[in-house]
């Protein structure tokens, strides 16, 4: 039996190392088309700010230890240009064939700049690869760059902007849509406006940029530019070879992590995943759900059988110290999703006042007509992650305000008010349903 | 309707602003003991510290704030030396009666020193009201002690224990039990002992201390003793009313927290709740239970339906800036209680590598014929509360171990690691099931 992973990076090796603990015997190959393996993405912006000095500690394995260690075959510069499935094959770039019994597209995403006028300037940058960081810490080195324009408020745009902004730039971030990390939820936005804005970075939302000029883009002077928005799923080698897109753009997949053919998985960013709270198919491209589709199309490719149980799509970023975290539905998405959604938003000190500490802010959604919790925010210098977690884990429960009002949460004054603000929301919420 | 509470604590005040809420028209007397209302009993270690200034610091509210912004009746120095239910009435120490219609009774705990000789010397202390804390405060100025026992590791205990090295004393623990914070669990009793005795803080344990000297106690030379084992729940004055108590020693009620006796409700630390995980009635004196409780308590006494769904026993104590958190049953706990446990246990990184910060423990425990969580701890000086609130709202939602190891829990690198702890414990778990 064997089994080749198109894809080298959070998806693909998560696959690769879970089926070989399932069948030792598998033969298993990895084929990445650039030059490096498993390296954190998501580390990438703080290698940009200096935080991380060397991109090679983002770099987890490399293909060596796979091949040592693990029994894979893992190949850097393999660039896989077709999938022939009725002759269980796919094909290189340099022509060289591989066989396979499964298979896995763990193709990834891009940020597509196709249709973007000068998106090939030098001083133009994507953040998506170990290679991209490195050309933009050496820009940064060489050019001395004082005014900077990134495009896109989604996570990656924005944690760029913090990076660039750390490295002393003056920096505008451009939005195509009314609010940023792809969320509709203009209280957030606003949240994250103040953040940046008291940070020093401009944002300005519902512009779409259809060019980069040499010195500006969208009437903003700056020398350097971070194409951060239009991600796409990188869909097309699968979809060429018969695999069925889903209508979020991304491949279709059943809870196995299987595609719409026999013995084809797919994971990771370039896959839809089904959304916790609406049972609906999703594309939210992340790198928890990376490993985790990762690992469960490694099982069942491998012969297991898991199931994936879906995704709230549960973030948090961090802008110049504070947490900005969301999961499941905002109210404006949950009223998009035929629900009939109530919201509670409230601030709230993250410790007594007497022992002293930041305040922090929660926002609860729950549909009014069940009563059950359906998503929520929070945002703080200090807890924000936990608590998010604390939402997304009753969002997997299915659990209900009145229920999760009552829940028994850790108190001690070094780290919590008697009422945590989780709770507090909810009482808060209860009066609304 | 007249509406009595005996209590003006956590769970005294919770109730009565919760009837007053539900009833503008009630009239509510609350009736407490002593001289003062409304602080945080959580805070008196951090009094003790130094850390908060002034006593008054912790107080929340007055007896004049209640009359007048909530038109509660507030009287400090009422103690209340019996109940007559057959005629709704309680009787004052002056010889003065209260009627009621309904009566909450909220008479807390207290550290039972009556059988220990010497308790009552000069240099013995409890930490369980602000009068205690001052004249503990008072005595550290004055007579600036060298050498503590404290009697018990308990949570106040231990954060006594704490309070007192930071004010530059040798100290030393005594503990009855094999194991610290009323969870029979030693790997959490040897991290705590691992952290104590790293910080000058020297832990006995399986000591019975019945005697205190006027300068030793069970051989440990000292000039102070906090005797802070031995809790009881005082039921007494609800006891001898007719008021049924449970097996546990405290006052039995039901999810309604009403007692045996209609009308009478009994809220915080003298009342047993409902164990969500074992669905049985425990006696887990908290101050967050207390809150809970109180609030269920007054809005049925005010006529309300509110139904408490029990308690997980989630707690977190920091010691010397390290959490110490639990939730659920630990493994022997499961045993006693019936279960087939099994645990898992790791150590973990609460971010990337390159990205740096600490590590954290966190153990799992479910039971094996049904997959089902039990309880688990976390460890650590970051995220430790975020991570025991997971796990308590996974056990309050009965979920399973398989369901938990795929929570869509939030990453990013200043955060988290792409698998947070909590996952990778659920994974190694999902191998002993």
């Amino acid at each position: 039996m064997a089994l080749v992973v198109v894809g080298g990076v959070a998806a693909g090796l998560s696959a690769a190392a879970r089926a070989r603990r399932m069948d030792p015997s598998l033969e298993i190959v990895v084929l990445e088309q650039g030059p490096t393996v498993s390296y954190g993405a998501c580390g990438l912006p703080y290698f940009v700010e200096g935080r991380v000095r060397e991109a090679r500690q983002l770099i987890v394995h490399t293909p060596e230890y796979f091949r040592r260690e693990r029994n894979i075959d893992v190949r850097t510069g393999a660039h896989v240009i077709s999938i022939q499935h009725p002759r269980r094959e796919v094909t290189l770039a340099t022509g060289e064939r591989v066989r396979y019994d499964r298979l896995i597209v763990a193709t990834g995403a891009r940020c597509d700049t196709s249709r973007m006028e000068g998106a090939r300037r030098p001083n133009v940058f994507t953040l998506h690869t170990l290679e991209d960081a490195e050309r933009m810490r050496g820009f940064l080195r060489d050019k001395k760059p004082r005014r900077a324009v990134v495009i896109g408020a989604g996570y990656i745009g924005l944690e760029a902007a913090d990076a660039l902004r750390r490295n002393g730039l003056r920096v505008t971030v451009i939005e195509r849509s009314r609010n940023v990390l792809r969320r509709e939820d203009p209280a957030l936005t606003a949240a994250v406006r103040r953040q940046l804005e008291q940070h020093g970075v401009e944002l300005v939302c519902d512009v779409e940029v259809r060019a980069i000029a040499a010195d500006r883009v969208a009437d903003v002077a700056c020398d350097m530019v971070v194409a951060a928005g239009g991600f796409k799923p990188n869909v097309e080698l699968a979809a060429e070879a018969g695999v069925e897109v889903g209508r979020s753009g991304a491949i279709r997949t059943d809870d196995r992590m299987e595609t719409s053919l026999r013995g084809v998985f797919a994971a990771g960013d370039c896959a839809e995943t089904m959304h916790t709270v609406t049972g609906r198919p999703v594309w939210i491209p992340l790198g928890t759900t990376a490993n985790k589709t990762g690992r469960v199309a490694g099982a069942n490719a491998a012969g297991g059988r898991k199931r994936f149980n879906g995704v709230a799509g549960t973030t948090i970023v961090g802008l110049f110290g504070m947490g900005f975290a969301t999961t499941g539905l905002s109210i404006a998405q949950a009223r998009a999703e035929g629900f009939s959604p109530v919201a509670a938003r409230i601030e709230a000190g993250v410790r007594p006042r007497y022992y002293g500490g930041g305040k922090t802010t929660v926002e609860l959604v729950a549909d009014r007509a069940t009563g059950r919790l359906l998503g929520g925010s929070a945002i703080g210098e200090d807890g924000a992650a936990g608590r998010i977690n604390v939402i997304a884990t009753a969002l997997e429960a299915r659990m209900r305000v009145d229920q999760f009002e009552q829940l028994d949460l850790a108190y001690s004054p070094p780290f919590a008010t008697v009422w945590d603000p989780l709770l507090i929301a909810a009482q808060q919420l209860m009066k609304e349903l």
